[in-house]
């Protein structure tokens, strides 16, 4: 195949949803996804490697970076900083590697707003569709419990509306698959594809 | 999962390419796809059926489709009209079915006007990477050579601009593998998917 560059993947959902094992499984089973790392101001832990469990950064380094806008998301937890460099994500990008990035819902539409151009994966709870179940084997559940569960559904479906993708998580293997899928029809996008080989007739014509 | 109308799948690409073989193998392996059965006013043969092989009309009756516009694209071959009846396709679609349907490029040009919501996947002759080879590994080849190929695949990448995916035909089963993926990741788009949780939202709520 002609060289292309590479496609940053977003996966992310509500919280308990199951990111964490998708993403396990899925690298288990490929070795060309890149891990995206984390940038942090905490201490590093004894055993830990810079620019592999995380970048260290001071305070002062990583607020210079946020105004820079220099960093795809970040966010504050106990004090300190975590964040995904973009400078990280770029070149791994121009290696041609795909970078796999998994976070939560709040993280993902910074990255959506920094970095339009990641493909966005929702891992939805499989409970909709258990849900939409209950509603067609009517009278087992009371009213007041569908209602309550239709009103949590709407909000975790509103969620998905800048996600280019939803990969329901009802069986791991099943999810993963389609994650997988997904990572390998976005490389035959006609949009990535055609640019790569009219660079090949420009550089060789003109 | 929730319930979704199908997708209607269009392969296509230069001639030969190979795109008959990929869907015959797509076709073994897939039991979910339904082929699109074309409409023509050629004589039957003995031993077909009306509305498996072809859906068999009139001159006049043909002429009449191709002016309401029920023919998602149609040619004349030695006076005969052969088509693809919009009907059939929107009922088995409705159905929840895919619809796949190979065709000759100047037929999926005639589609995306007459349907822009289906898939088009075009086949591309692997012969443009090699062409990538060969100006990489210089000298090999005359420079005539190369140009009056680097022309050739000019227009096969003109031809692609209609399309959503390119896959290389560089070996049939990486090809139906790479459609196949692409079958899958469609029916997880999220523009698909969210406007059928909603339709359980609004149709329970209000």
């Amino acid at each position: 195949m002609v060289a292309e560059k590479g496609i940053l993947f977003i996966l992310s959902g509500p919280s308990g949803v199951g990111k964490g094992t998708v993403r396990k499984r899925l690298f288990e089973e490929s070795t060309e996804l890149q891990y995206s790392i984390s940038m942090t101001t905490r201490q590093k832990r004894p055993g830990e490697v810079d620019g592999v469990d995380y970048f260290y950064k001071s305070n002062e380094e990583f607020e210079r970076l946020i105004e820079q806008e220099q960093l795809l998301e970040y966010a504050k937890y106990v004090n300190n900083y975590y964040g995904t460099p973009r400078e990280y994500v770029e070149e791994t990008l121009e290696k041609g590697l795909d970078v796999f990035l998994e976070i939560e819902v709040q993280g993902a539409l910074q990255v959506k707003e920094n970095f339009p151009q990641g493909v966005f994966i929702f891992l939805f709870p499989p409970s909709l569709v258990e849900l939409k179940n209950r509603i067609v084997n009517r009278g087992t559940e009371s009213q007041e419990l569908v209602l309550n569960r239709l009103k949590e559904a709407r909000k975790e479906i509103e969620m998905m509306d800048a996600y280019d993708y939803v990969v329901v998580n009802d069986d791991v293997d099943h999810a993963v698959a389609k994650v997988k899928s997904i990572i390998q029809s976005e490389h035959l996008k006609r949009v990535r594809v055609a640019k790569q080989y009219k660079k090949i007739l420009e550089d060789e014509i003109h």
